[in-house]
């Protein structure tokens, strides 16, 4: 059965780059289409490989030149190999014993990584996504300055956490899910470009300080969701320091940018943060998930996620068991497919992949810049362009393009107005392709018109 | 590159069957004989593949019949199709829009599995890892009897957790990840099974009621690492809900008996739970990983997870886009390749399954018991065998059977006592392979006892 799957794998990566997306079917009408439902008995090879072959072609097709949805997208073959050896060997990553080699890349990598964002004895671990990163980030931030809430709970002081009003949604949604209470974040206003305002930052944690509210951790946000903003790393790093806070730096989406001399300026000041998230699924072009979370200091993993487990750690290689410092037990190995990217394209690959995304972005300014239909709304400030359509509303736009099959993308909200979103995430684009996304923009935007 | 990819993973389906593990070298050594830093500048893709395969050579091989060492292991082959193609597709599970099909198919198995437990009206999510899952039922349970925190963070209340002397360790890091405290974890009382004595669990919560802590969950452990026991669910049931606490089962290792008609006693009272942890990669033999957590009353995910985001909810398809109920963002697709197991094999494949595991791990301990060397420890409860072997120590034993490259094994501390534990998930494993295991047991702890 093996090989009709691999046959299945050829068709994808074979035949996507010339594939329009999926059509689109709603939920209810899929269901009425496809057999989904695992029978009491089992089927043929056949029989498995044919309902495959029907969700296959009914899957939204995240590799094509029509996909502009997400922060990820496309197709890196080195890395697809990479994660289809490691299903293939299945190992967990929690110890050495039975990681081996794999524990080994998994250090390699945020070694690397640790090293590019200016952490020369740091530590990182993959996490299963930016939003656990985050996570791990703040329990790390607390158990700093509250040690004792890990073994005694929180006695209820108020800890403070600073972020962008445009960060990333899991800021909030972790500090509800510790206990540390939503209404703990404050939304630090931001400039014109989206980057947070740092004396604003200062005015609100000497405000919460004298409340007696402990500052605990100011994020930084390294490619903000929607504008691709890069918060002042180093200016922020001095005020929260200045405060006794911990520095994390998002970069789920932008640290990737470190790879690129050229790039490498928009986080400036990440070497005097505490940690870093990173997200090598996004402009890396890894599968997801792939995500790390960097540490400045070696140990405190260690010192927030470490649990005894006599049946489990006996390896006697304790540096490469990384249960000890992760919040998951059992652990899929994310880092084989990164390694594969990394060593197929090198240092420099890297470079001049980040370096191309930003290229195709100026290339989708000024095309849109060109046009008199098309409403540029800011300049980017990395890989994402926002834009208006004169005469016809983003939203409707974006939904308009899903249901023709044109393309899949988004909409998002830049100063109260809804703005379609083209993320460059993917170098395989080209800017035919560009020009076929705008086009297309402009024919539905036409029809909507024309009611 | 890809046809190479799938050579190698060709290679691995054909021959684990007849393979050894892999042999054992320490991390500075394996360190120095592969070649793991990727380089300034990029390779071909044969130097990759010639890599990769040295790695693939190195790394511990958890599908062959010498692999007992974790609660997973094995390959199933329609597991492993749906894994390369989720691979393939990348699809992130947050929204309709992108994974279409991929949500339904999860839904499907997390209905499926609620009305296996005995939740008619649930629901459930597919989270990586039993840990995160446990954890994401704490946060619900919390979040029941202090709505408060999520917002105001945490008022300083003691809130009380109860679970079984011999419950996975998530369950206390959970607990102190989340601002709850370790010290707020009471360990109960196991009777000579290895099973929570509900009566000891009444007396912690009554004392602990009288001193003002809020009795918030009690965990009951469905399949403990170590002796595969089943607390009384049924009874702890009760107990709980008559002093307000939640009712959390934690049957990452044991939900799975649900599906085997003549096993799945040892779940009774499941329906009276207000949340399970169920593990596919343990019994269900998928890769790594593949949980889920169900709770029994709809709704109560979005209640905890929600989060606004209006450049990423925009499918018009609130009840698939499974980012509102989801501790993650990005998040893989980890249904695939149970959805191809399950389909594969049917309802009755799997009970059959569930049984092969029982009835193995029966034929194990006929033999322990038949050879004077061998002394069981207990009779198991499902499908862990622990015993040990007279004259040598356990640890010394699984030590050097690894070295000699004989097998992969675990101990643990019984009683006290440390033990060999054997468990039982792959039903490709025969009775020549338990003799293989029993016989090369035998052999290293003659040489141990030599000398």
């Amino acid at each position: 059965m093996i090989e009709r799957a691999l046959e299945l794998v050829r068709g994808l990566v074979g035949t996507e780059r010339t594939q329009g997306v999926a059509r689109q079917v709603g939920a209810a009408a899929l269901l009425g289409e496809l057999d989904l439902e695992p029978g009491a008995e089992g089927v043929s090879d056949d029989e498995l490989i044919a309902r495959l072959g029907a969700v296959i072609e009914a899957t939204p097709r995240t590799a094509t030149r029509r996909f502009w949805n997400q922060l990820f997208g496309g197709r890196d073959e080195a890395a697809l190999v990479g994660d289809i050896v490691a299903s293939a060997l299945n190992s967990s990553m929690y110890t050495y014993k039975v990681a081996g080699p794999h524990a080994l890349i998994e250090r390699v990598l945020t070694d690397r990584m640790a090293g590019a964002v200016g952490f020369a004895d740091g530590e990182g671990l993959f996490a299963p996504g930016g939003s656990i990163s985050n996570m791990c980030a703040l329990v790390v931030a607390r158990d700093r300055v509250r040690p004792e809430i890990a073994g005694g709970g929180s006695g209820g002081d108020r800890l403070g956490v600073y972020t962008s009003e445009l960060c990333h949604y899991s800021i909030e949604k972790n500090a509800a899910l510790l206990g540390i209470g939503r209404e703990s974040v404050r939304r630090i206003a931001t400039d014109e470009r989206g980057r947070m305002v740092p004396s604003v930052l200062e005015q609100a944690i000497v405000e919460d300080t004298a409340r007696g509210v402990v500052a605990t951790m100011v994020v930084a946000t390294a490619g903000t969701t929607v504008l691709g903003a890069f918060d002042p790393i180093e200016e922020i790093a001095e005020i929260a320091h200045k405060h006794g806070a911990w520095v994390h730096v998002d970069g789920a989406f932008g640290a990737s940018v470190c790879l690129s001399p050229t790039k490498r300026e928009l986080m400036r000041g990440a070497e005097r943060a505490d940690s870093v998230s990173w997200c090598a699924h996004k402009m890396m072009g890894t599968g997801l998930s792939c995500s790390v979370l960097l540490v400045r200091e070696k140990g405190l993993l260690t010192k927030s996620f470490a649990q005894d487990a006599s049946y489990l750690f006996q390896s006697g290689e304790d540096e490469y068991d990384f249960g000890t410092r992760s919040i998951q037990c059992g652990r899929r190995n994310d880092a084989l497919k990164l390694w594969c990217a990394w060593v197929k394209q090198g240092d420099t690959g890297y470079a001049a992949r980040i370096d191309r995304l930003f290229e195709l972005a100026g290339v989708c300014v000024r095309m849109i810049e060109d046009d008199p239909d098309l409403v540029l709304k800011k300049q980017p400030e990395s890989v994402n362009v926002c834009f208006t359509v004169r005469g016809a509303s983003s939203d409707a736009v974006c939904e308009r393009l899903l249901e023709e099959g044109l393309a899949v993308v988004g909409y998002a909200l830049v100063d109260g107005e809804k703005v379609v979103r083209v993320p460059f995430v993917n170098p395989s684009m080209t800017e035919e392709d560009i020009a076929t996304l705008l086009g297309d923009i402009k024919l539905v935007a036409g029809e909507l018109r024309a009611g």
